[in-house]
C-alpha cells in the first residue's frame, strides 16, 4: 500500500483505484452469519442485529484528539489506520465510525471517510446518502414537527403554547437561511403562525436517541420521552402525549441496523449514526459498537473533537448507557497542530518552531490528564506530516518520555495499516493491562457538582457559574426530577475553555453555563456554554461547486 | 390466491403472509443480467441501467381511470392485477409503477402499493423509504435552495432578486405549516430575509426532471436549465448560472437506477419516481419504463388520476420525450364511483341506483373518447365491488356494447391475477391490432392552440381563457422562446372541468388559465387552472397515529 510517487493522489483518486472485496466476503471473513447480512449494493450492507448472537465482549479502543485546530489532526484517518494495523497483526478487529453529514460534505469538507490509504469504502456512497439513515432521522424529526403543528391547527387538545415549542425542524444540509424562520403564515387554512428554525440533522435529538437506543423498545420509549414544548400552563408536552412514538419508530426501524463496509485494506467497518460532538454526544451508535463487540476481539472507535468533548461524553454517557468499559484511549496529535496551540499562525506552520511546539504541548498534556482521570491509560498517535522537523519530533518524544506516556508515530495516510503498526503494538500493550476505568461523576450528584467535575477534571478550569436563565431552567429541571440525567456539554471545540480563542492549555477560567436544555429522549441535559452553531452555513465557494458526475457515472469533486 | 373467508384480511396482513421470492430469483426469471442487479436487502434491488443492453421494444399498456371520487377506483390494484394476469398467461410482462410519497402514507393513505392480492412487495419498505430515491430528490432540491440563499448572502454576483425567487424548498411530508414561511431572519449573519415556501417532494421540478431524463447527461442538462428566479432586471437565473448542476446530479446519481421488486404473485415490478399528476406529469420514470421495455414483451404502467390528467400527460409529454407508442389503454371504473358521478352521496352507495349509474356513465364516456382521440383503443376494467347489483352491472355492460368498447370485470383485490384474466385477454386482443397513436398537438403550435386542443378534446369543454396575469407570463415565455414546450396542465382531478364540484360529464365550460409557469428543466409549461395544493396538510386523525413497530420489528398500521 506504500506509494512512492512524489505528487500524492487525492483521497477520491485513491478510493477509486482501490479494489473492493464483495461485502459478502467481508462479512464472511468477519464471521457474520450470512442471514444477518442485508446487502445494499455490492459493497455495503446492513446487519440485522437480531440475528447476531453472543456476548459483546470485544475490547474497546477509543480514538480521540487534542483540541482541533485549522491544521487538521487526521483522527478518522488514524482510527482507520489503527484498525488496519491491528488487522495486519492478525487481530479480529472491527472499526466503528460515525456517518458523515451531507451538509459539511457539500460545504467545506467534500468528504469525511478518512484519507489517503486509510479510508473506508465505497467513499462516494458513504459520503452521500449511505444507506439512508440520516434521511430516516430527518424524516422522523420533521414528521414530528408536522404532527405538532397539525395538532395545534386541529384544535390543540393538549393546550400546547406555540410560543414555547422547543422542537425544531432539521435538514442534513448547511443552510443558514433556515436558522430562524416563521412558519404557518398565509391565513387560517395554513396553520398557526409561529417562530421556528431548522438545525442540521446531526443536531436532532432523534439523532442522539438513535445512537443511544439499545433496542427497538428502548428507541420507542426514548422517543416518547422527548419534550417538544410546553403548555400554556408551562407543563411539558412529550411525544408520548401526542401518541406518535410508534410512527417515528417505524420510520427509523430500518435505519437502526448498522452499516457494514470495508477499509481499503479490507478491515470490516461498522459506520452508524453521527450526532454532533458539541450540542450532542458525538459518538457512533451503541448498536454498532455493541454489534462489533459481539463479532470481533477489538473494536476501534472514535469520538468527535478533542477529549474534552467527544471522549468525555463517550466515557460519561455512551459507555454508561451501553454498560462497557473501554480498554485504551488513543490521543491523536500532530506537530503542526501543537505548534498552532503554541501560537503559530497556519501560514507559518511549515517553519520549524520548537519553542512554540513546546508551549503547544500543554494542550496535549491536558488531554493526557483527562484520559488518566477516567482511570485509563492513553497512547499518543503522533500523526506524521511532511513538514515535521527532527528537532520538533525530538521535543515531543522527550516530553512523552518525561511524562511516561506511550507515544507512536503514525504514517497511515501514506502507508495504510503499515504506518500504524507501532501504534497498534502500543495499544495492544495497554489493552492487556487492567485499568481502573470509572465515570467521572455519579448520576445522583447535583447538576452543579457534575458540571464542576467536568470543568475541573476535563477542561482544567477553576469552576462553573450559571447565568440567571440557566438557574431558572435548572429549577424547572429539578422540579420535574430530571436532574439525575448525565450532562452533555455544548462547548466550543477549539479551546479547553468556553472561549474559542484560548488555545493551548488555559487555566483558572470559569465556564459560564448559559442554558440547560433537558433532552429526555436522549437522556441527558445539554448545558450550553456559548453560542453553539446548530445549523452551519455554506462558505463563499462551497465544495458543491466542484462536484460533478461523469457520463460513465463516476463521482468527481469528493476529496 | 382466492380467499373464501368472510372477513377479508387487511392489505398489510395479506402482504405479511405472502412468501416473497429472493429478488435475485425475480431478476433471473426476468432475464435481468445479474451484474446489473444491485441488491438492497433481500427483496429489493436497483437495476444498473448501463448494464441492460438491447432495444426497448415491449408493448406499453397504460392504465388510467375515470375521474376519481371518494369511493376509490383501485387503479394501482388493477394495474398490478393485470400484470399478474398476463404473467399467469405466460407473457413476459413487467409492471412499472410510481413510488409512494411518505406524506400521504402518514396522512390519509397509510400505504399505496395496490391492495388485497394485487400488491407489490415488500409493501412496508416500498411505502416508507424504499431505496432512498425521494430522499435524494428532497436533498437535491433543498441543496439548491441553500446554494441560492448562500449565493445572495455571499455577495449576489448574479444579481438575483430575492423577491423573485421561484424555486421553493420541499419535504416528503404533509405539512401545511410550511406552505408559507419567511427564511433568513435573525440578522445579517443569518442570510437575507425573504418569503419562501415548502412543497411536497413529488411537486419538485427535480422530481419531474428525474422522471423525464433519459441519461445522466440529459439529467445534468435539464438540471442546468431550471429557472430558479429572476434578476433585478427581470432576466431568468438558471441552475447553470449557479454552476451547481453537477453537484445536484451527483446527489441524484444512485437514485436514477430503477427499483426492482415483485408482486404477490412474483411478477417483476419496476417502481421508480412519482411526480404529482396535477402540478406535474404524474407518471413513473422514463428510465424505468424503457428499462422494462428492454426486459419484457409487455409493460403495464399507470398514470395519475383520470385520463384527463395523468394519461393526457403520459401521451403528450412522456411518450413524446421517450419516443414510444403505447399499444392499449385500460380505463378503470367502478359502479360505485360511476354512481357518485351520477350524483349519489358516498353514504348511499350501498343502495342500487341504476338511474344515477346511467347518468354517471357519462364521465366514463368522456374518458373513452379521450383515449380514442389519441388514436388508441381503450379497454374498460370494471373493478368489482361487493355491493354491485346485477341490474347495475347490466346497465354498464349494455352501455359498453352500444358504444363498442371492450369491457372486462376485474376482481383482482380478492383473486389476484386470476381476477384479471378476462381483462388481460381483452388487452391482448387490442395490443395485437395496429393503432393510429398520435400526440394531440404539435410542439410548434401556439400555447393557446395547445391549451384549446386539450380542453376541447380531453376535457370536453368549450375553450380556454387566460387571466391577465397568465397573459403577461405568456408574453415573457414567448419572449424567451419557451413557447414550443409541451403543456403540463394543473387542474383539479375531481372534475373533467376546472371546477371540482362538476362531476359526471360537464359541457360548455371554459377553462381559466390563471398562471403559466415555465419549467425548463422538466421541459414543460405548467398551466394552473385553479388553486392546486402543492403541500398537503394532515387530517385531524393522521394515519401516523395508528402506525407502530412491534418488538420483533414488524410494521403495524400500514393499510
Amino acid at each position: 500500500m506504500t506509494t512512492t510517487t512524489k505528487k500524492p493522489l487525492s483521497d477520491i483518486e485513491i478510493a477509486n483505484k482501490a479494489t473492493m472485496k464483495p461485502i459478502l466476503e467481508i462479512a464472511e471473513n468477519a464471521q457474520i452469519p450470512l442471514d444477518a447480512v442485508e446487502q445494499y449494493g455490492r459493497f455495503k450492507a446492513k446487519i440485522d442485529t437480531s440475528k447476531i448472537s453472543g456476548e459483546a465482549t470485544a475490547k474497546v479502543v477509543l480514538v480521540t484528539a487534542i483540541s482541533p485546530t485549522p491544521a487538521g489532526e487526521g483522527k478518522s484517518t488514524v482510527t482507520i489506520g489503527l484498525a488496519d494495523a491491528l488487522h495486519q497483526l492478525d487481530k479480529r478487529v472491527m472499526v466503528a465510525l460515525r456517518e458523515p453529514s451531507l451538509g459539511p460534505v457539500m460545504g467545506v469538507k467534500g468528504g469525511a471517510t478518512g484519507g489517503g490509504y486509510a479510508q473506508v469504502l465505497p467513499m462516494e456512497q458513504i459520503n452521500l446518502h449511505f444507506n439512508g439513515d440520516f434521511h430516516a432521522i430527518t424524516t422522523a424529526n420533521n414528521a414530528l414537527s408536522a404532527l405538532i403543528d397539525n395538532h395545534i391547527h386541529q384544535g390543540n387538545a393538549l393546550n400546547i403554547d406555540p410560543r414555547r415549542i422547543v422542537w425544531k425542524r432539521v435538514l442534513d444540509l448547511n443552510d443558514r437561511a433556515l436558522r430562524h424562520v416563521t412558519v404557518g403564515l398565509g391565513g387560517p387554512m395554513q396553520g398557526v403562525p409561529r417562530e421556528d428554525g431548522f438545525d442540521i440533522t446531526v443536531a436532532s435529538e432523534i439523532m442522539a436517541i438513535f445512537c443511544l437506543a439499545t433496542s427497538l423498545k428502548d428507541l420507542k420509549q426514548r422517543l416518547a420521552r422527548i419534550v417538544i414544548g410546553y403548555t400554556y400552563d408551562r407543563n411539558p408536552v412529550t411525544v408520548g402525549d401526542l401518541q406518535v412514538e410508534g410512527a417515528l419508530a417505524l420510520i427509523l426501524k430500518e435505519a437502526m441496523n448498522p452499516n457494514l463496509v470495508q477499509t481499503i485494506e479490507g478491515t470490516p467497518a461498522l459506520i452508524h449514526g453521527g450526532p454532533f460532538a458539541n450540542i450532542a454526544h458525538g459518538c457512533n451508535s451503541i448498536t454498532a459498537t455493541q454489534t462489533a463487540r459481539k463479532l470481533a476481539d477489538i473494536v476501534v472507535t472514535e469520538a468527535g473533537f478533542g477529549s474534552d468533548l467527544g471522549a468525555e461524553k463517550f466515557l460519561n454517557i455512551k459507555a454508561r448507557e451501553a454498560g462497557f468499559k473501554p480498554s485504551a484511549v488513543v490521543i491523536v496529535a500532530t506537530i503542526r497542530a501543537l505548534k498552532m496551540h503554541g501560537g503559530v499562525a497556519k501560514a507559518n506552520l511549515v517553519e520549524e518552531n520548537v519553542d512554540a511546539l513546546k508551549q503547544g504541548i500543554a494542550n496535549l498534556a491536558q488531554h493526557v490528564a483527562n484520559v488518566r482521570n477516567f482511570g485509563l491509560e492513553p497512547v499518543i498517535a503522533l500523526n506524521r506530516f511532511i513538514t515535521d522537523s527532527e528537532q520538533e519530533l525530538k521535543a515531543v518524544l522527550q516530553w512523552a518520555a518525561a511524562n511516561e506516556v506511550r507515544i507512536a508515530r503514525t504514517n497511515v495516510w501514506e502507508e495504510g495499516g503499515k504506518g500504524g503498526i507501532e501504534l497498534a503494538e502500543k495499544v495492544l500493550e495497554v489493552i492487556e493491562q487492567p485499568n481502573t476505568f470509572h465515570h467521572l461523576y455519579d448520576l445522583q450528584e447535583t447538576v452543579e457538582q457534575k458540571l464542576t467535575k467536568i470543568v475541573q477534571q476535563v477542561y482544567g478550569g477553576a469552576g462553573v457559574q450559571l447565568t440567571d436563565a440557566a438557574k431558572k431552567q435548572l429549577a424547572v429541571i429539578e422540579k420535574n426530577g430530571w436532574d439525575t440525567l448525565p450532562i452533555c456539554m455544548a462547548k466550543t471545540q477549539y479551546s479547553l475553555s468556553d472561549q474559542p480563542s484560548l488555545v493551548g492549555r488555559p487555566t483558572d477560567f470559569v465556564v459560564t453555563i448559559r442554558e440547560i436544555l433537558p433532552k429526555l429522549g436522549a437522556g441527558f441535559l445539554v448545558c450550553l456554554t456559548g453560542d453553539i452553531m446548530t445549523m452551519p452555513g455554506l462558505p463563499k465557494q462551497p465544495a458543491a461547486l466542484n462536484m460533478d458526475v461523469a457520463e460513465d457515472g463516476s463521482a468527481l469533486g469528493l476529496f
